[in-house]
């Protein structure tokens, strides 16, 4: 369930983004409120340790700690490393974006170049681009959370129309331990070759621009594959994750309010709470949180692609296309600017 | 209404840009103003609920707050995470600029190769056309307000000459829950193949090229409902306005003239008003207009994209290109370079 | 008049970037003297008022001032953001050179396909290429301030010998009120397909390819367009003058030598002229010159793209390519690693 | 023996990253902890010789000197050069993937183009798809460490059935002193003009189609090959090596705990063991680790691309689709959403 | 001779980047010694006036000043300024890289497609092969210093076999100012021509497909051109280099060890050499180079392109590719997984 806010955002006007901050729906405080609850709680056992359990002595003790935690804290250059990391998941996630498949433009071919009103073409049509949509489908049920919950096993895929049982028994059959997303693809070529061969497609400029559509399509597949396969490092996330929590952690004894009587510079004021410590939790984390939502987004979250309404959308536009739409023009009749 | 300066600061000379800062349409200060005027009310208040209103104790008490506020505004990176988020939105905003559609190409294509200068032909032509910027307009009516106040309803579409009203009823009458801009582009594939098979498209290359055109501008209106579906994370957003804008209610109570009597460090000047704050002001919260204005370019600010004349221009090009331009060329003599 | 120096740094060898210090076309000093004379002025003023207007008092009074200013001049994040504008701009800069049209590859399939050596068949192929010369110089006389002055009415294009009187008879009868570019190429695709039945190309492959290729101009032309008319937003302009500008007005007050004997931290020196903010000046508003150089890369400065060659040179190319050396080829003989 | 954890970061929830934080495999504690050891050791020597080797004068001596390197140990701009280098890195990495070869659309151009189920026309296709890959394992062989141990000779692949004797003879017998992977490539080319020649391609379409997809397949093994031969500059790698180092070899000595009954500030604290400069090595070397892992994906780190996967998968499913696939279509059936 | 080391950092392990260090060839040691020798003297020169030629007072005075420059060093920002300006050199760098013309996969189609095995049709397919790398070589002559000392004058490549008299001759006359790289291409598009119309490229479809390629190679070799003639503007590397360079001036005298018995803050050692100091020029010159280094690839730097030995493979694979190779297939037998 994408998130848009588009229309929103439309025209840039007194308090434009400050609308969007009452919305809970794919909000930072939905994503952040846990991880707030958690630090400030444990925020405040310390802060009540420090007050009322230690002795006078551990208390001094505690004082210095605090001080050297605060000092160093600023050691750590979490925004630096941030900014370059989040930079990285965004492209990434918008480069999955522009992998997904979307099968409009073969459909737009298969219609056009897949002559013939009779039921043998019209069969040919609707099964060439259930195996286009079936690729994807494939793919998302092994990249996509969602899909998977809706597909688990692939007779789903069976009772959901999108392949037949004897489709997928011959799918089964097929001896290869690896991803068979792109089988369906193999079937697309053989019974457009065979309809090739029918005249039903009657020219090979069509014929060949028909595949090399498919062929985008499946490229597309191995792109979507190749996100899922190939994370990014796991290295780089650990880092980025242990600078964030690391400088919390520190913060969670160097931002203590010290008895103001000691007289530490900086430290005449008690507030109980944090508030900036608090402000920059929300700010730091919730950065983080933008890649956690993005590194992954064929997920559930509020912000992921809606997969499921892809396949439905796909599906229903492809068959759309090259059925009920086949040779179809609306009455062709001057327009109003003639002459 | 595009703010176009391209030609004020075509030479690097004394002064170019400082040129820039005079304009009021399309400016920093219209967008701004209101924001400034109301950070600048509030900080009045209290500045003068400090000085006429607190006791002498609250005063104090008072002072330290804003000296502790002071100190830990520096604590949040405003300028590293707006100078990140304001990039990823220019690109996003250039991104969706190169996505709009523009028929030229295809017009170029129809007007070579569809045959004929009989009524039939020159129907055909224009109305292949028609369905290609019908297409573009459904979507634009779908991510611009401003094509969608001009068009509030589809029967505006037929008013304005876009569209027949037996294409409405067809659009109209597809079972289909989603957006329906493809749907001229079959009936341009459907008519094109007729045209085909009457032979005033005599070749089946130039057919290919004409639906490869076509696809391109598909996928085009296909890139600018993915920009409007999937927008950047709102979190990403909800950061980056948090952080600015808690950085000014911070600097409300922290950037206050403290009593100089009391000697506070660095307050030692009493100026009413400060100035470097508002500057400060000024230039944060305008970067952050930079991103709301951007953010969407599909709306009806000073600098968004005009879609409105895009509707006209394309159409008329496109008519132009394929009826009156059809095979014409003017008399072909020598040029003054010959031999 | 393009500064080219690629030569000079060829090879990183002590001091490759010094020597490049010592130019003055296109250099940094040139671009930049007039703005540090006007700084440096100011400064000068206010010094002297400072050391000999003003009474004691009102010294201190400045004295404060001053340092008020210093300490707030470093809230201005100015390299931060001038750092990520300058990268849009020079992006920009780049996208801007790699859409200028290059008629060569169109030239070599004209030359190619458009066979016959008589005088019908030169005519044809030198109108195709000049017809495509012409639809990018229309693009140049409206993005390049150069190019304009040079040809400031049609008629001097006529005269030029870049189109006949009667082609910018039909060009200004043509009723449309929009940029009128695209007309030579509609022009070409008229007179090609007229070459196709003709049998002067003889065979559709190669009549899909002329036409593919003249598209790609037409949208390096649109491209071209695009980027003059969707400036880089003003406000993201204006933000970073007025911080540019801003910081340095500041530094007029708060880089002010004052009197050693008040001993202000800092200040126990007096050197008159203040070498480092001239530099930081130097720096600073060199920095944002470079992007008020590139921002239009269409004008008359030293850096800028030189159109009016770029004019010259594709029409001399393409008239050679396609007439002189049309069916071309020097004598066919074994080369020197024949067996 | 690439590390996936795509699925693990589906949802962002709390904790998402904090599990990533407790794996091994892949782990920056696994790249890291013989560095970090090192540095440990190193620091307790240091610190050792400090409190119990040194006199007291020179331990005077030896703190002056810790404060003089705790000071200028700050001026190395650390942080900022890694962000540079290793987003550079990154986007390398990323362009190295998208640069490896999948015969997947040539094989379905095979499949569908080269007509025939009798042996001849099988061997043609197997032999086609054999010689494609055999180009990518070339390249290969000469980029990626890992598959060069497994086929060390070339005698390896003709026992692995990836080329055959008489292949590998002629590959040999070929006098060029450069990488000979495009070979294969044009036995390709041969063997698929005999197949148009012998009328098994039927069509000219097609077998320029072959011959493109051939060409990109080529240009992706050309790009491999560019990305190991054009190393990124020595002169960057070894300019951010030694800042970091050069770092903690400062800090080796500044962050040393100093005697707190001197009164230096900021050492009133022992705590033996510096745990924010262990961090920050962490942190800083972490980072720098990022970049080793990734500036040559070919290897055999727990990330790196796992090629011998990529020989086995491809191999098998070029075969499978050509062969096992030829000709091959479910029974064509009516979809469950017919009519 | 390129630096290549992809091979020694495969595997990210203990000390990775840390052997890169002990390299000679193409080091940062190799390009910066000079400079840090000169700074090292002009340091010395300073620091034994200071401590030797200077009276007590002039000391005093130095003193002052030393301290003003220490302070105010910090303000000139280099570390960002060089962050930006090296990203972006190193951009160009690999787009130049990326736009070097391999004439593969041009090969791969002439040999394809050009039939015949006798001698007229070697002739052809030879030629053609050597004038698309002539086009490049005409190229390299004018962007590459080491192409252009080894041909000096044209009549070096008619020596070297690259073209011949006839050739030169025919080159020479045309009259035309620009550079004639392009030439060779038209002389390639009139020779297959004259193939196609001889029947000895048998299809139109083949034949554009080679005119498609043959316009990639000459679009890549205007890139470079392109890259060539709009060098980074000279105001961007003036702005940088002075402000790396200033900043070393400044430390020249900043960075001096004052007296430690005058108790100035931070002055309390006197180490004679400043080797943090050294280690910052060591870095931000280090970072400087490495733009000096890339800002031409084409010259004869340790890292620069090798454009000599491109010339000599790419012309070798061009002539076996097209001759020796033409037709030849190994024996097509079945492979070891037949069945």
């Amino acid at each position: 369930m994408t998130v848009t806010y588009s229309r929103r955002v439309a025209d840039a006007r007194l308090g434009t983004f400050y609308r969007l901050l009452l919305r809970w729906k794919g909000s930072i405080y939905k994503l952040l409120y846990r991880e707030l609850l958690i630090f400030t709680v444990m925020y405040c056992i310390i802060s009540i340790t420090y007050r009322c359990v230690l002795t006078e002595e551990q208390r001094r003790m505690f004082e210095k700690l605090s001080l050297y935690c605060d000092q160093y804290a600023q050691l750590i250059p979490v925004s630096f490393v941030l900014g370059f990391y989040v930079t990285l998941v965004v492209s990434r996630w918008w480069g999955q974006f522009e992998s997904v498949p979307w099968p409009d433009r073969l459909s737009a071919l298969v219609s056009g170049h897949v002559r013939g009103a009779d039921e043998g073409a019209r069969l040919i049509r609707r099964s060439l681009m259930r195996y286009a949509n079936l690729s994807g489908i494939l793919i998302y049920r092994s990249v996509s959370t969602a899909v998977y919950k809706r597909f688990p096993t692939m007779s789903h895929l069976v009772q959901a129309g999108l392949m037949t049982a004897e489709e997928l028994r011959q799918l089964q059959e097929l001896p290869s331990p690896h991803n068979k997303f792109w089988v369906p693809c193999m079937w697309f070529v053989s019974l457009a070759m065979r309809a090739r061969s029918e005249g039903r497609i009657n020219n090979d400029v069509a014929m060949t621009a028909i595949l090399n559509e498919l062929n985008t399509l499946r490229s597309q597949c191995m792109r979507l594959y190749g996100y899922d396969w190939i994370s990014l490092p796991l290295v780089y996330t650990q880092v980025v994750t242990v600078a964030v929590y690391s400088f919390f952690l520190t913060c969670l004894i160097g931002r203590q309010f010290l008895d103001p009587a000691q007289g530490y510079p900086g430290h005449n004021l008690d507030f109980y709470l944090p508030v900036f410590t608090l402000l920059q939790f929300f700010f730091y984390v919730g950065w983080l949180k933008v890649a956690e939502q993005l590194i992954n987004p064929f997920g559930e979250d509020d912000d992921d692609f809606e997969t499921n309404w892809l396949v439905d959308r796909n599906l229903q536009v492809s068959l759309l296309s090259v059925d009920e739409m086949y040779d179809l023009v609306p009455l062709v009749e001057r327009d109003k600017y003639w002459d």
